[in-house]
């Protein structure tokens, strides 16, 4: 049943204009920036999910107690974390969750004292780059001391899309570290609080710009000599084009509309599911990055999830490498 | 810069595993039935713009004035347009904008006083069937008369799509008319008022399940001597499955989904952009089938468009005959 005894045979070039007919109508439809926008009504801000296109919302968070007196400062965390123990990524050169020579490197993961952790952070000649960034709902559960200085939900992110957050996150970096591009199967709301953050947006119409590839998995080991990268078996799907270096010669990465956003303490992105993003840091006079993010799960009954992952299935042939074919199950990881 | 220039070849065969992904995604996320909702606030119709899924609304127009009272009636619409001229599509089977052995026919078109009309209407043995279908905003520019008997916009969907609908159209025919499978690129509220409308339902994601073809467009001509079709030069893409015809022995329609919904006197359909629906009409007792549909424009910022578009240009590579080159760039007409 799956096809004709005689194998027909196709030529990629048939596939070509339909995907750079995906890209001309992705990018002729949509605005070439990410647009500035008051706080939205729930209602509102459903429109925009349903659009699923990214807007910033300038001192969304300016009113909240973190902010509004200037709560927040290396000091007011040093005093009122002074007893956590925290989980923090070291790695090298700040590439927790990055591909590295045909390699996804995951970072050799601590168990430190805050003081400890924010004495490395502030540490330039440190010799491994720290960085708080477990995005496992750590703000109620890891910090409850700090969870009346923020919002334990966006309400009406909350009442349009009729579910609390599925994780609160609080991240704590420093100009040292940078997230590679990925994407996320959440509607993200990632509020800056201390220091800059400079997001590198591409949408999901453009998977084939970014170039997936099923990369060996490996781990930092850090020891008193340094870091071993420890080999893992298993394959990691991962977008391998860095959007600070398109190389324009190529085809498909020439094609690519890379949108930029900075954030200053106070603003708010609204990241859509499924987008990818690169994530650099900026500190503060004190050194420090801190943010908090709000993930929402993304409708996975909408025709988002499956077209994407169609788009994801049918382009890796264009630019995928002979251990491709493994990547349209394991996506959803 | 369009490929290299070996043309590299690619098996059908490695398609074939993508495009199944993408029906069993979408059929595993998504109910096997059209639910059934109370009516909704804005903010939950959006939702379900958003999830791009039908649902019924049961008895949402019974209280209006041309429901309440039973106003509308054969009687009442002879009384109310007995001196309006109606543009009425004419065919020999009721079979207008539909496939004919691999043509697509168009209706003639007449424009009859409205008590001819539905003399036609109410003859079983007339040599034409007749279909009041114009979908051009009739209602308020046709039928002014009636206009204080319906609604002219349904205010949680303008006030959820942020826009009035684009058109309001008066539906009026009989048992003998079926509109076949097609979609719109449009976000639709279809409500019933006199007699039954039987829906057939397939998602956008299976679209390689109707087998779209170019087909050579021909027009109904009527004379005393009966209906000629004179061919047009274009073609017209269009869905050449029958979903009350599946053939369960070829590859794609084996594995289509098609829901069913049958709408009441009082009953509304929201039936999302992009949805492919083949309609078949009840007549009630005075041999009537009457209904309101509105017409919302769909977004087209956000990724429905792009991706139903991509889907289709890339599924009809596999089922497709000689002339669906053309295809992808014809589909917003």
């Amino acid at each position: 049943m799956m096809g004709s005894s005689i194998p027909r045979q196709l030529s990629l070039n048939a596939l070509e204009p339909i995907v750079i007919d995906l890209l001309d109508l992705q990018q002729e439809l949509t605005p070439s920036f990410v647009p500035v926008r008051s706080l939205p009504t729930p209602l509102e801000f459903m429109r925009q999910v349903h659009t699923n296109f990214p807007v910033i919302y300038r001192g969304a968070a300016l009113n909240w107690p973190a902010l509004s007196d200037r709560r927040w400062s290396k000091q007011y965390l040093l005093d009122t974390l002074k007893d956590t123990i925290v989980t923090v990524a070291e790695t090298p050169f700040g590439n927790a969750d990055a591909p590295l020579d045909g390699t996804f490197v995951q970072p050799h993961t601590s168990q430190l004292p805050f003081p400890v952790f924010v004495n490395n952070l502030l540490d330039q000649n440190a010799d491994s780059v720290c960085y708080m960034q477990s995005q496992n709902n750590n703000m109620p559960t890891e910090f409850p001391q700090l969870v009346d200085d923020v919002q334990m939900d966006i309400s009406w992110a909350t009442e349009a899309l009729n579910s609390k957050p599925e994780a609160v996150n609080l991240w704590i970096g420093s100009s040292r570290s940078t997230t590679s591009l990925h994407k996320d199967p959440y509607e993200n709301l990632h509020v800056q609080i201390l220091g800059q953050k400079v997001f590198k947006l591409v949408s999901p119409a453009e998977h084939i710009c970014v170039k997936e590839s099923m990369l060996k998995k490996a781990t930092y080991q850090k020891s008193s000599a340094g870091f071993n990268l420890i080999a893992e078996g298993e394959r990691q799907p991962w977008p391998t084009v860095d959007p600070d270096e398109i190389d324009s010669s190529d085809q498909w990465q020439s094609r690519v509309r890379v949108l930029e956003v900075t954030l200053n303490p106070g603003d708010m992105l609204y990241l859509p599911a499924l987008w990818y993003h690169k994530v650099s840091q900026v500190s503060d006079t004190e050194g420090l990055c801190c943010s908090v993010n709000y993930w929402y799960d993304m409708d996975f009954t909408g025709p988002l999830w499956p077209f994407a992952n169609f788009v994801r299935g049918v382009t890796n042939l264009l630019t995928g490498d002979e251990h491709n074919d493994n990547i349209a199950d394991s996506g959803r990881s």
